[in-house]
């Protein structure tokens, strides 16, 4: 039986770039024997206008029973003056708890086509490769009690629960041995175990999980240095694991670091090896619609799905092969291309793939 | 009457740089007319190892009377094993809290003397001066309820509490008003408006604020593209405005974008006009004793004492001017130094400040 691929194109640029990466799982269908079967779904804004909600119970129904999700990108300003609850980045958080995806991994890694995109010293960032491991459904994203109190002094306060349990530590950092084990077996777990009681427990807990890992070397850092040390030295950095909110702020600086986030794919996946995989980057709304947009993010998501949820592993080296391929022949979309430049279109880069693969 | 400035050396490198500073006060005493009293007290490591206690009782009781404080650094190895409320960091977080010190201003300011140091391409830093404004003594640093508990499963979980009242955000946001009004006249507040509920009123009170400061260019960016952006394009900044934990970690990356974390200073205020001022950087145990730690931050921090406490804004300007001389001058401590270049020890930098003030 075939496997299921669910599309959730979502808004903005989403559209073009899935549309691109769809054209690369047919060619992988009719010339190198992949078997799945592909369907479409809306979410975020265009789920909301479909359905009246950005994820649609159709949407969320389709993706449990999917062996794999790729998504687009959520969000646009014609969303912005919706009730929290209806507004696009509901339907991406919803799927993520719903689907149980608690382990988020987030690639930055530098091509050397692309190391002057960058805004750090070529010295500093020319072999760049980090994989961070981010919590996905737990911490204060999703912690309860939340809301907005009026106070007995008549003040509103605003609260949120940061919360960790020792099984949503053990199993994400589980996650991020055995991501080292297959990598350079050095992690670094962040956290801010000097003020926060929660990062305490997830320090001893980590420490607890390394004991069956003797081979991977594993450091502890504050956020904070985190940041810093991201920022002054980033290649000291092999695998890193932390909770979802530093998570979200750490893998957007790391990713900056290449200079191209329309290259950053990610991978959301389960207990059960179900995943959802997507660019790292927007819905940038301000050029969709004008086939402008760097496909090879989204692409490069197929080729996680693949490797992560599949088990094709040679196909995914082989999407992997065509993108640099494609880098090597100068292609650029006008995110990458250097000012004044000649850039090729969100189309065109996607014809370029399919011929390479 | 004279002024009383509290000095609190700390541990590692705190002893040997504020030994610098006290240089510079005893100087403007003599041949500038500041009419001030120094004292000194323990906190800390050192707090602990002369009176059992990180905050001793003696020193909050002079530092509640000083006009202002000027901190080292706190921590190093030696204190890591002691129980979680001794250790070092607790008497710096005691003393804040205790102050009522909510008003933390960091600035990220690049010497034009000191480009190379950065990580970064010139053109992307050149010029980079970014004032932080951190609220200090809220927050999840601060929130209850918080521990580590048993649930019935017999699992154990973290929690802490993410907590912002009205007034809390609307004290801190003026001062980042006001702040702005003597800069660039442009904020970006920092929050995570799209999960957080404490971010959602975060920014309803802010922009209520901004309403009395018309003139100040607003804006809002979620904290994970702050992230970004100060990778991406640091000089689009001129102030922001954040919590207690985002601020925590963006003004340690903001800072590094510099080069030269032995070069910031740092201001925490409470709503008396007192303050505490410190450098930005640690305690550095690695080096501590040797003679070779940067004192120019220490010193700087001196400056904004006698601005923002003192109101002794020409002499602070000297004491700015004494630092832009030296290093125009060339001297530069080991940090500081290009590799292989002669380096000079704290003392020598600390005299040639007092030459040149
Ligand atoms: C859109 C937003 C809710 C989301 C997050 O914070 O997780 C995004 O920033 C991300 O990192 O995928
Ligand atoms: C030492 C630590 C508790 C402190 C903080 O997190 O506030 C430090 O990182 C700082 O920024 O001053």
């Amino acid at each position: 039986m075939s496997r299921k691929i669910l599309l959730l194109p979502g808004d903005g640029i989403g559209p073009e770039i899935v549309a691109e990466a769809v054209k690369v799982i047919e060619a992988l269908k009719t010339r190198h024997g992949l078997d799945v079967e592909t369907e479409e779904a809306p979410i975020g804004g265009a789920g909301y206008d479909a359905a009246g909600h950005p994820l649609p119970e159709a949407t969320l129904a389709k993706a449990r029973e999917a062996d794999a999700v790729l998504l687009g990108a959520v969000g646009g300003p014609q969303y912005d003056k919706l009730p929290r609850e209806l507004r696009p980045e509901r339907g991406l958080l919803g799927i993520r708890k719903s689907m149980g995806l608690f382990a988020n991994l987030r690639p930055a890694l530098l091509y050397p086509e692309l190391a002057e995109a960058s805004t750090l010293k070529r010295e500093v960032v020319e072999g760049l490769d980090i994989m961070i491991v981010r919590e996905l459904t737990g911490g204060i994203y999703f912690g309860e009690p939340r809301g907005i109190r009026e106070r007995e002094d008549g003040q509103r306060e605003g609260f949120n629960t940061l919360v960790y349990s020792e099984s949503e530590i053990e199993r994400i950092a589980r996650v991020a041995f055995d991501t080292a084990m297959k990598r350079g077996k050095r992690l670094c777990s962040v956290d801010k175990a000097n003020v926060l009681e929660v990062s305490e427990l997830w320090r001893e807990v980590v420490e607890r999980v390394g004991l069956d890992y003797p081979e991977v070397e594993l450091s502890h850092m504050y956020v904070d240095n985190a940041a810093m040390q991201l920022v002054r030295a980033p290649k000291q950095f092999d695998v890193m694991v932390t909770t979802n909110m530093f998570g979200d702020i750490l893998s957007d600086a790391a990713s900056m670091l290449t200079g191209s986030i329309g290259m950053l794919p990610s991978a959301s996946l389960n207990a059960d090896g179900q995943g959802m995989y997507e660019p790292i980057h927007g819905s940038a709304p301000d050029i969709a619609g004008r086939g402008v947009a760097n496909p090879l993010a989204t692409i490069l998501s197929v080729s996680m799905l693949l490797r992560h949820s599949l088990g094709e592993a040679a196909l995914a080296d082989r999407v992997d092969a065509a993108v640099g391929q494609v880098l090597k022949q100068g292609l650029r979309t006008a995110d990458l291309a250097a000012a004044g430049a000649p850039a090729v279109s969100t189309r065109e880069m996607g014809d370029a793939v399919v011929a390479a693969l």
